[in-house]
């Protein structure tokens, strides 16, 4: 039976038993909506920092979007009740409340729309929603059909709760004048200075909707009754009416509508924050309806269309395909577009976010380059998160020291420079410096910040975030950022076209790290404070890291018999059915010399899970000494969630790659490999420059595309359509005896596609 | 049809109809408990910050214990599921989460237990609750009696969830060397330093019973299934002995168990936080077991006991005893002994719960007195919040400056000197200074800080919170302190037995209020940076506030025929069928220059709620001047919810004065006037005062025990018990023709009873 229906424009879900955890979201330039398959939703948008307009019925932590949500009774979603006057029975679509098992059941995810049918009691039922571009609202239309043929009369009660706005005040009032449930709260504030933040706040939810209610009710709790969400007491009764008044609001309309055999009828809902009840007006006026639905649904449409990207491919695998031309170029331009709707995102993502939109919008990427380097700090070092408004706060992990922040910069770099061929960017002014001298200013940093075996201190924290307290007293070292530093003076020494003193420094640093760390089948993870080193095989626990093995293969510090045992030490002791971990064995009880990540964290995801970001970093290390096989195998393992044979056992809805699959496979063979279901992750860029630059190998250089693919052996024929500079390339890939390149008919020496004189649509083949 | 009853030793709700807002309290010295009669409960214990370890099933706000918790389905509780395995119906005790509504139902809070009552399907089921005096834990016994005349097997399921403890690591198994359930977490921290504290944190939670069960469970959403909370999927089919990984843990035990006719049956539970299993193993053998659970009661009954106060009545008005004779002094207690269990409670709230405690506990008093000073600026001004342990931090309120903390002091040591008579506590030495010196240089802080009118500075607030921007710049001058900076002169010139200069400056301050701020009916609350009067007549909301003019009583600014005149104002703009508003008429929207509590802020109770801590001032204030009967109505309807008839209105349940009645009386008839249902408030200790020292005119002097009552003029004959310096008096206050003052059998000249030479029990008279 087929559970999922995964295609380019759309993945459906279509059975009531696979409901728990399929999931699906939406984002405009303002805000994200994470929904599931039951209704529950979780949302948030921008003013400037994450604030939520429908909100569980408890006081919040005001806190990131968390992996993992988890969902109870009231959490907020959207729903409607449905009861048939007559038969006095009644349900609710998506599924939650209430939780009748429907005729059958479908949960949509189309690029620009959220969808659910239900076909429940002889109704035909649609629900779905679209966010306008640059608007922090929500468009629902309602749509249902009477299959049966004979007339009947619903009683139809969509149900939004608004939840516990605020302690200090809240409450909600039907303004006839804007034929909507306006809810009203004042946020609590302590410090004078925040007053004059909160005043701009939109502390108002509406619902409004293209109909007149025949009733309305607003008090959550009146609402319910004895009955409870699943059986409220005033669907049986009606609604009466009640205004909120420091009560939990909820904005519930009812409709007592007839319908005849066969008759579809209609209704469009406008939800969301509003400053004012004038605002409401406004956003009314410009998003309710069926026209303004429509159009919205086209506009959003085309704005998911700029995020499309360079690559669309054909390869033996549709599922792979399906995934990698849309949803994948869709989750690299949410990123980049939004910066993952945080006002202070860390330097690392906000540069590796910038990275993925090199292939979508590359102007953009640029424009994140400089103003990232805008905030380096006077002594080159990099600031440990970007603050996106004047009045951004460092919070969360961006309140603790990391020292790695630097390094991203030089990957960006290439990444820009290789598909732009815009090197005017290095004489870039900012704020008084060129962007040459800034990225000097950072590797002389890093160079700074080494000890006296040319180690990289780590201090509170690298890459790896919760690994703290390895170097807090000042002393420890990162074998990791050791290498990441190797491979950004290598990167330079490319890109600036200046060897000295850069491949000096990188080849010092490579034999620090094979002095110092390389284990016999892998390098360490790092040296404590304490002198003692980590992420080796005489450790019973953490004994390797994955992500040493990645930039050693970047950097040149391994081998190319190094990077032989260290792939096979990688799949004999980190692989497993979701992936690869990012470090094993996980540790199980606390190392006081290793910090916080021997705390048993797979809720951060670092201990024992496999985390995609690393998993990508490695994947896009295995493409560049050309292992591409193995490559695929694990890119095709970290899309996997999206296979319908998998769907029930990894419980991914398929249209983005969580940040991880939790969990210690070992320990915890039933729960581990679940997905986090959170979509914000530094995976998605890497993935795709893994895809376009690695496996299909089509890479810009100074001449022009090169072409040097890695894909697996097995598959004979392979096409890919890849925009570059302007030009479009058609490339097929065969096997063949006789390797080889040709454009349009014509044999090529080497691998690198000239540039055109003109841009324009070229035929690749490649013989493999 | 009687709703409650009370008594000195219990109230008990006797119908189910009343549920939705019955709650009670319990506290032992490490943790407190709020539980709703439905079975929800909000608990918080301290190691040492507040901490949960049952959790809502998201991530909670950290926050202090709010007013008017806001319930929803998944609420942390304690229930009991009860399914008859025969008949296959079931239900839920207390009430919550099945809702199914019982044949008989009791909800009753003895001073040191809470018990929930329940008959239904032909049982009779007990469920109780106690917490040891010093251990952070709950003690649990279930009680059920087959009330029918034939055998019959039932499936009985105690239901403890855990919630969402932690999105680093949460899980939860069986210990079946424990008989227990114990789940596990790990608390998130990004920085090195509080992993410091966080690794004593007790991160895990457990349950452990005295009997068997045949089968156990964990995971909260495999328990429910689909069928929720309401008819979880596992109490049909027997639970599965799951062990929760990564997902939300619960404690769920499951009792097949037959039962004779007429057969009664017992489990006890411990149910609470622990460190490690070692603990939990402790923890089992202190306190499980039908013994345990007597004794427990026995010594937690012993505990409160301790906090009865010193006086006892017996009035013609029954309730009103009840209340006052057993759960006020509790009350006083609670707050006395923990200090609310905050960490850094404010300087204010700390001096007036030890001013309860002068009449519980006058050694507590006094060390709390000597302790506030330890922490005094060495410019003579108090510190926002008293840090009671060394990492204590200022959190929410107290990160906000404040004027007004040092006049509590001259409060705290009136009311212990004339209780104790121990003047040598002026010479105490505090951290190299005498306390008479300490006490003064906060007076001279207190000259210090005023303008050149000689009106006091309010800065960012005084005794009111929230209105923090009438003088942030500087200038903006607070008449309510002024005010009780002249009180705190006077009351230390007395004191102290030096009129000059207190005398002095007292009569100075009090002048200037009356050239400055005396409005022709009423004094002013205060003077903004911007020069604008405001509580004042001519302002159209909140033109009258109650503070000042409760402390123009106090300090004597208010001559007579002034009183008069701020007495028949109170009553015309602010008295509502719940006590005294705070201020009126409400604010509906923002002052800019007057800060923040011109939002509608009913949520922190200053706004048009009866605030009963202002409240509570006002009547003594009122005693003080000897209005006995306008003081005792007062009370009355302070205590109102305690009053069967007006239950369901007033919606609290009678073991405690909340800290306000909320809300905008004229505005919200409805919803204004009910209960915040939080047990936290300086309100206790001053009505405490105001019944001993001021109604019934039992107050200390250093010649002996001043008689001075002002009861009401309709109470013909009313008795009192105090205790005093040792001794017990009996008093009896009469109507009579002659007044005057018998002490056994003879007259006494003056109002003073003369201290005896040793002391005894005595016989009192007053002829009124």
């Amino acid at each position: 039976m087929s559970l999922i229906t995964l295609t380019s424009d759309s993945c459906t879900l279509t059975s009531a038993t696979a409901m728990p955890r399929a999931s699906g979201f939406l984002w405009n330039r303002k805000m994200m909506l994470h929904a599931t398959c039951r209704g529950f939703v979780t949302a948030q948008h921008m003013q400037p920092e994450p604030a939520r307009y429908s909100h569980a019925p408890v006081v919040e932590g005001k806190t990131f979007m968390l992996p993992e949500t988890a969902h109870y009774a009231h959490h907020p979603g959207r729903f409607v009740y449905v009861r048939d006057l007559r038969s006095g029975r009644h349900f609710s679509v998506p599924h939650e409340p209430v939780r009748r098992a429907p005729q059958a059941f479908g949960f949509t995810q189309h690029p620009e729309r959220l969808e659910w049918s239900v076909q429940q009691d002889g109704l035909d039922i649609n629900w779905s929603l679209v966010l306008p571009v640059d608007e922090p609202v929500e468009l629902w239309r309602l749509e249902i059909r009477n299959r049966l043929d004979t007339p009947r009369v619903l009683r139809i009660v969509p149900y939004f709760p608004v939840g516990y706005m605020s302690w200090m005040n809240q409450g909600a009032r039907f303004a006839a004048d804007l034929n909507a449930v306006v809810a009203s709260s004042v946020t609590a504030y302590q410090k004078v200075e925040d007053y004059f933040k909160n005043q701009h706040l939109k502390d108002k939810t509406f619902l409004t909707c293209d109909r007149i209610a025949d009733a309305f009710e607003t008090r959550r709790e009146d609402f319910e009754g004895e009955g409870g969400l699943t059986d409220p007491d005033m669907l049986r009764d009606g609604l009466k009416g009640g205004e909120a008044a420091y009560e939990t609001p909820a904005a519930i309309l009812q409709f007592d509508q007839a319908f005849e055999a066969g008759e579809t009828q209609a209704w469009h809902f406008v939800f969301g924050p509003a400053f004012d009840e004038a605002e409401v007006a406004r956003l009314k006026s410009a998003y309710l309806g069926a026209e303004a639905f429509d159009r919205t649904c086209a506009e959003a449409r085309a704005y998911v269309e700029q995020g499309r990207g360079v690559l669309s491919i054909e390869t033996p695998d549709a599922h792979f395909d399906a995934f990698m031309n849309r949803w994948l170029a869709r989750q690299v331009y949410y990123h980049g577009d939004t910066n993952r709707l945080t006002t202070d995102p860390q330097t690392r993502n906000y540069l590796q976010d910038a990275l993925g939109m090199v292939f979508v919008r590359p102007d953009s990427a640029k424009a994140s380059l400089l103003y990232a380097l805008s905030k380096q700090n006077p002594d080159g070092s990099m600031p440990d998160g970007i603050k996106l408004y004047d009045g951004a706060q460092f919070s969360y992990i961006n309140q603790v020291p990391h020292t790695d922040h630097c390094v991203w910069l030089f990957m960006l770099l290439e990444a820009y420079l290789d598909e732009t061929d815009d090197y005017a960017v290095l004489d870039a002014d900012v704020a008084g410096q060129s962007v040459r001298a800034r990225l000097e200013a950072a590797l002389h940093w890093l160079l700074k910040t080494r000890d006296h075996r040319l180690l990289s201190f780590i201090d509170q924290g690298d890459w790896n975030d919760p690994m703290n307290m390895v170097g807090w007293k000042g002393k420890g070292v990162s074998g990791w950022l050791t290498l990441a530093v190797a491979y950004a003076l290598r990167l330079w020494a490319r890109l600036s076209g200046q060897a000295a003193p850069w491949l000096t420094e990188a080849e010092a640093m490579n034999a620090a790290m094979n002095t110092h760390l390389w284990d016999g089948d892998w390098f360490g993870r790092g040296i404590t404070d304490d002198d003692v080193k980590f992420g080796i095989k005489s450790d019973a626990e953490g004994r390797i890291y994955l992500n040493p093995q990645s930039f050693a293969l970047l950097s040149g510090a391994a081998s190319e018999a190094q990077g032989e045992r260290m792939v096979s030490a990688v799949a004999t002791e980190l692989e497993t059915p979701y992936g690869v971990e990012m470090l094993g064995p996980p540790y199980t009880k606390m190392r006081e010399d290793v910090g916080r990540l021997t705390q048993k964290s797979p809720g951060v995801a670092e201990n024992g899970s496999v985390y995609n970001h690393a998993a990508a970093f490695y994947i896009y290390s295995l493409t560049q000494v050309r292992k591409g096989e193995k490559a695929f195998e694990l890119m095709r393992k970290m899309i996997a969630g999206t296979d319908v044979a998998d769907y029930g056992q990894r419980g991914q809805f398929p249209v983005f790659i969580p940040n991880y699959y939790r969990g210690d496979f070992h320990a915890n063979p039933r729960t581990a490999g679940r997905s986090s279901q959170l979509f914000n992750t530094g995976t998605v860029a890497w993935v795709y420059r893994s895809l376009v630059e690695g496996l299909f190998g089509l890479k810009g250089t100074r001449e022009g595309l090169s072409v040097r693919p890695c894909l697996p052996a097995y598959w004979s024929e392979t096409k890919a359509t890849r925009l570059f500079r302007g030009s479009t390339y058609h490339v097929t890939y065969r096997r063949g005896d006789q390797p080889g390149l040709m454009l349009d008919g014509q044999p090529i020496t080497g691998d690198v596609l000239p540039l055109p004189q003109t841009p324009g649509t070229f035929e690749v083949v490649v013989t493999l």
